[in-house]
């Protein structure tokens, strides 16, 4: 039998009281659960974080640069951030997942719990507008929004590596996918980042090609630079 | 003296009159003309145009999958698309670019074009509101939206060869920049692409990564389906 899942509770905690209670359940549904899962609704959530960061950025840093802009916004709506956002929420209590997901760890629960925060954004603007989803937005964001700032800080491994060795004349580093395992949706990528200085690959390993080429590059920024 | 630029008739193509006119020709400034260029009006116009289209996909498509919105969604806001959108409202002729752009031709013109679509949308947005934006974006995609469909039309050169190698049990590819030219806003990108099907590797040649590495895929594709 299914965990009872108290929903009005994650309401109160997300700060939106859903007239259609089913569409937060829809983006608390893994794929592995149900047919009538979240992946729809996250499609349109991350349009809508987009959109939202982006006019906040924009407005709150009237002299940044695009890049820096972009980097920010990266920062902000990144796998990662999203899944902090999630456990702030513990949305983890409140999937439903399919019996194989349910004991899965690491960077594959992560994904879960960053997607379903997608999901949730994008059932929350379905069920009310952009400008709902806004208000709530900037809200579960303000802090983060406090605290970033433009600069190096924002700028991705793989940029930082290519800077730092275009800034030697070096050649640009190399990636390739050496090993991909798992099936469609629950893959692990194996990375190989090769550098001139450095004898031999660093290996980056991860649920996308480019996290994992973003760990291989971190690594070997680590390394080039001890 | 810079050519006198007809902005109002601009604004009739373009189906919106601005109240503020120089949001507009802004949007319409390259980098290289003034530094009150539209990069930072790109950066907006890209997640505006990103979510309406989102929203459109995710409503006419009540039954697709994540998968295929999400490859309709590339097709619809990629750089192609959106400089033969800029081609139907002849943005070149009023594009404010310096001595050194002007006569630049290619996929460095046709980049120029897609980016200045995008600062045009972020400038309406500030202009006046999302709905608008989404009125007039609807519009301007109406006949696209006609025509998409889910499936593998949709999927990039990069997926579909992947997806052949992967089929026959076959490695993966194997992208490698060997070059890259020009400075930081106008650069050059040469990928090469090899297959364990091919002696020798295929060149793709584009302004951005990504675009090297679809034009080379494409090519193997075509050389390895012949």
């Amino acid at each position: 039998m299914e965990p009872i899942k108290n929903l009005s509770r994650l309401s109160r905690t997300l700060g939106y009281g859903f007239s259609n209670i089913d569409l937060l359940k829809q983006a608390l549904t893994h794929r592995s659960a149900s047919n009538k899962h979240n992946e729809r609704l996250e499609f349109l959530g991350d349009a809508i974080l987009q959109v939202v960061i982006s006019d906040a950025l924009y407005h709150q840093f009237p002299k940044v640069t695009e890049g820096d802009l972009s980097r920010m916004r990266s920062t902000l709506v990144k796998g990662e951030t999203l899944t902090e956002i999630a456990k702030e929420f513990n949305l983890g209590d409140y999937l439903f997942l399919g019996p194989g997901e349910l004991k899965s760890g690491g960077f594959r629960r992560e994904s879960i719990l960053a997607d379903a925060v997608e999901a949730v954004i994008g059932a929350m603007y379905l069920d009310a507008d952009i400008d709902t989803c806004r208000k709530l937005l900037l809200n579960w964001y303000k802090k983060r929004l406090q605290e970033i700032k433009p600069g190096v800080n924002q700028k991705d491994p793989k940029t930082l590596l290519q800077e730092h060795l275009q800034g030697f004349k070096k050649p640009l580093p190399e990636y390739q996918v050496v090993n991909v395992q798992g099936e469609a949706h629950n893959q692990t990528f194996t990375v190989e980042c090769r550098v001139q200085e450095l004898d031999g690959a660093v290996t980056g390993i991860a649920s996308s090609r480019r996290k994992a080429e973003q760990l291989a590059a971190a690594q070997v920024l680590e390394k080039i630079k001890s």
